[in-house]
């Protein structure tokens, strides 16, 4: 088969590689039923992370299982089954506790922009589909339970985003936007989203955002202290992973509010002086999004939520360099892929 | 009157200082029953913060009200009291929601080291005692609410202690034994204390600590890890405000587990990525001690509690430089000074 390989910064390439097999007997291989690409992709894309030599690249997956190893049991083929970005057996302590992005046994997906993918650890990773094959236009938003909506899931879960709360999210990304859903979806009376971008303040809208904020920095900062009677938010989203944006986050969440981070953060430094008095809940990570899979699909299934709108560009799997370039552009928010 | 007042790193003078009188029409003026040294004073003391000229030093007290200002509703002269380090008006939306120690008005305290108090914002800051002066014995304990064991309590809270939970204690100080004795009341099923002094060692065990560590740094993670499936303990109190023990505190705790610091951290970093991948939970600050005074004066009333143990060493007030000396050198876990 053809997949997706990243040679180093802009140089993305769909080119010959190994079929996958089952290696382990906990394994199944799935075929691709769409993919896409993260904005976590964007950092070594752009050269603002390491790539060490050719990397096989995508961890956003759903599809149809084709094969399992011998001990697999809870899925088989002819499934559609969604898993998430990290593998994990659902069984160790960190598991259970809820925190199956720190399974003990973890490992991150990174092959799903391809026609066929290998999933480790099927029985624990992935969740079959109830009810047989969806319906084709679901799959956008099946797929998003996957990483993006479930890592923004986990965002307003991790900021405490409770009904009749006050939320600010930080970053206009497709995990941002759908941090607004989920805001929603969890009861916030007000939700304010910071973007400058008039193409994604209209999706924040019709995912919920109350307001719009187009201030950076320090400026939006105070423009949030305005807006919450001098004191802060809430409950704060910061979805972007930089310096400016964490502290952004920081400053505009209430004494006793709750931050929550679900950027890789790159270069960022906290001291923790300044931390201290600014009486914040800081909570982050790797979003684990098996323990949200079985409700994020039923609230997909049931039409309640429909975050496959963030999918603004849809290519054939094949064009994938393209999907990256819109991207990295800003001329989408996020690349859908079918192979 | 004399008060105490540190000129520069070793050097605390008990002097004459002005009366204090009422200046606003919230303000209280108390006598002092007990006052005490902080381990948070030992830090100019040492000369690991500035010290900027003769500075009145002292924010934990208790005593009787020898006066209050014309806006003075909630106290009156002949009652025994107990305030926070940290004014409130306890009427803010911080204050409303918990966190009087970031109230809008907040002061710290700084001149309770003397016979003699103002008190600002004396109705929120301030809670009397139901029935009247408390015998004389029971005053330590109610003295190590006004911080000490409040900050403590914070930290038990702030780290999420639930019944069932494994804790872990970093620092052995008043403020960590007394983390030891809020987990324990709040049903901690396991207490590990981080200690290698044996007077402290055997404090915590009063206090209710099931084991003692005294590796510390990578040696005491491993050592945590060691004792918790591999996996860290739900909760970490940390208790010291220093790099290593910060670090040391979030590396011993499971993912999904809180950290709480309450201790003012002294040059510490922390590394975003670092923490991403820790995947705890990070609270802490200056303890609202407002919010849990009425609390934890009943415990002590009640005979429940007896935090006033972490007091081994009783000065009288004139000889407060000998307290700090006896503090510094770690002859004395903490001294209660009586004028």
């Amino acid at each position: 088969m053809r997949g997706t390989v990243l040679y180093g910064p802009g140089d993305v390439r769909f080119e010959d590689r190994e079929d996958p097999r089952i290696i382990e007997p906990a394994d199944a291989v799935i075929r691709m039923a769409a993919t896409c690409v993260c904005g976590s992709d964007l950092w070594p894309y752009r050269g603002l992370q390491p790539v060490n030599g050719p990397t096989p690249m995508g961890h956003e997956y759903c599809g149809i299982v084709e094969e399992v190893g011998s001990a697999v049991r809870s899925v088989k083929p002819g499934q559609f089954v969604i898993g998430s970005f990290a593998t994990s057996d659902n069984t160790c302590p960190n598991c259970r506790i809820g925190y199956q992005s720190s399974c003990v046994q973890r490992e991150f997906m990174s092959r799903a922009q391809a026609p066929m993918l290998r999933v480790p650890l099927a029985d624990g990773t992935l969740v079959a589909m109830p009810g047989g094959l969806p319906p084709d236009d679901l799959v956008p938003s099946l797929l998003a339970c996957s990483d993006v909506l479930g890592t923004g899931w986990f965002a307003a879960d991790a900021a405490n985003v409770k009904p009749g709360a006050t939320v600010v999210v930080v970053g206009d990304g497709a995990v941002g936007l759908l941090g607004v859903l989920s805001a929603k979806q969890m009861g916030a009376e007000r939700i304010i989203a910071m973007s400058r971008h008039q193409s994604r303040q209209l999706l924040a809208r019709e995912f919920g955002a109350t307001d719009i904020v187009t201030a950076r920095g320090d400026e939006g900062v105070a423009r949030i202290k305005e807006m919450t009677r001098g004191v802060g938010a809430d409950s704060v989203l910061e979805c972007v992973g930089t310096q400016e944006s964490m502290m952004q986050a920081i400053q505009s969440t209430r004494p006793g509010g709750f931050v929550a981070y679900v950027g890789v953060p790159h270069g960022v430094e906290l001291k923790g002086e300044q931390l201290f008095f600014s009486h914040v809940h800081l909570h982050g990570g790797p979003a684990p999004v098996r323990r949200y899979l079985p409700t994020l699909i039923e609230l997909v299934l049931s039409g309640q939520i429909n975050p496959g709108k963030v999918f603004d560009l849809v290519l054939p799997l094949d064009q994938v360099a393209e999907g990256y370039r819109a991207m990295d552009e800003r001329r989408a928010i996020k690349t859908l892929l079918r192979p």
